[in-house]
This record gives structure tokens, sequence and C-alpha cells, in this order.
């Protein structure tokens, strides 16, 4: 009885985070990995799970193929480059969900493939207490405009 | 009281339809429309409201830009071309919102613009009983494979 009762109590006791606030927390610290070169941790942004999609030109689906993705596609600091998130929008979809809208911008040398630009839906969901990727369609963009 | 009596019946009277089921008669209904030249109807599937939201190579805002996109881009038959979706995937997002995976192949003359495909992400928004597509990602994708 008494279990249940702090039980209760923890649930209602959950901060009623706002999503925006978090997801956007979420996002400074995948670019935060990724600018010191550390897919892995920019990785924890994605819900480790079978069922996590990215669409780019085709579908990749799963956590692990994801990362093994990013691992390929960006093997070097120089692939890596610099990056950033820009006009993010979050957009809460009912208590556990959120869409995301942004632009990303990698800053590279010719060695690294070049400066690239691209545009993101991500959807997230709230797992217990966090928020994570559990989808992101990523595609090519021209450049936004920075006014 | 007997106001309040009803409210509530017809609040728990609602049909606790599947995401699935009624997202998919929507998709079905554009494509129908699509195929008789009918943008109008076409867009139906849409909010209408100024937050929706197409993303393409850039952002387009609001249902009725997003309706003039349509027109300006598929003025005529042939380029409005047959549209097919395939390999829909629906995943609810709580009870009122759902996110739809899939792709689009559009049949067209050389006079229209060539084939085109493409990968798609909606999210969809249960409004007043009736599933609308409140933000459509479209990308350029390779043709999908129909094994």
């Amino acid at each position: 009885m008494r279990y249940f009762s702090l039980t209760l109590l923890f649930c209602s006791a959950l901060p009623a985070e706002p999503a925006g606030q978090a997801v956007r927390a979420v996002l400074d610290r995948q670019v935060a990995a990724w600018n010191r070169g550390d897919v892995r941790t920019f990785m924890q942004g994605y819900d480790n799970s079978a069922a996590t999609l990215f669409v780019g030109t085709g579908v990749i689906r799963g956590y692990q193929r994801v990362l093994e993705n990013y691992l390929a596609r960006y093997a070097t600091p120089d692939q890596m480059g610099t990056l950033t998130f820009s006009n993010l929008e979050v957009r809460p979809l009912g208590n556990d969900h959120a869409l995301v809208l942004g632009n990303f911008h990698l800053e590279r040398s010719a060695a690294g493939g070049g400066n690239a630009d691209g545009i993101f839906t991500l959807t997230f969901e709230r797992k217990r207490g966090d928020w994570k990727i559990i989808a992101d369609h990523t595609s090519a963009s021209a450049p936004p405009r920075r006014d």
C-alpha cells in the first residue's frame, strides 16, 4: 500500500517539462557531441529501438543501422565537419510526442566532402521521462537564409 | 444536467477508430482525387490551417500556400500524371496523432515532366474526429523496389 501510494506520488510529481525545452536540450547535446567527433553520444538523441527510422533518400530501420550509417558516412573529423542546427521549431503532439522542424548546416573542408545543408523533421517521443527521436526525415536543401 | 450527461455519453460514444484505418482512408481519397485531376479535393487531406507545413527543399507554410504550390506545379493533367502510394506504414503517436511513412510514384509522360518518385513522412492529427495532415515532408528518392 505504501509502495502504491509512493508510486502515485512519484508519477504525479514527474516534471511537466515543456516538450520544447527538453527537445532543444537533446538537440544541443547532439550538436555538442557531433562537434567533438563523438557519433555514439550524438546517437543518444535517438531512441535505442529496432523501430527507430531514418528517412533520407531511402529508409534505414533500427538504431543500430542508423548508427552504422553515421559511422560509415562520417568516418573522419574532416567528414564530420562542424554541425549547426537553425530555424528550430518544436510542435507538441499531445503530451508525449513532438514534431521538430529545422535546418542543418555542415561546415566542411573540400577533403571532408564540402559544406552540406539540409532540412529535417524529427518525431520525438517521451520514453521514461527522456525525449528521444523515433523518426528522422532529413533531405537536402538549399542553404537556409540567415537573416 | 441532462445536457452534461448527453455530452458525456456522446464523448464516450465517439468511435475508437484505429488511426491506421482512418489515415489510410484519407490517403486513398487523396489518390483518387489526384487521379481525376482534382487538386482541391486532394488538399482536403491536409488540415485547413495556417500552421500546416509542407517541407520539400524548403518550407511552405499554411494550407493556402500548399494548395497554391500544388496548383502551380501540377497545372495540367499531364503534369499531374497518375499517382500511387506504396509501402505505407502508420505509427500512432498517442490517441490523436500518427506518423505515416510511404513512397509516392508519379507516372507521367515526358510532356508532363516524366516519372517522379519520392518518400514522405506525414504527421496526422485527429481534429473533430477527422484525421488531417498537419505536416508533410516529401523528398526525392530512388524508385522504390516493387518486389
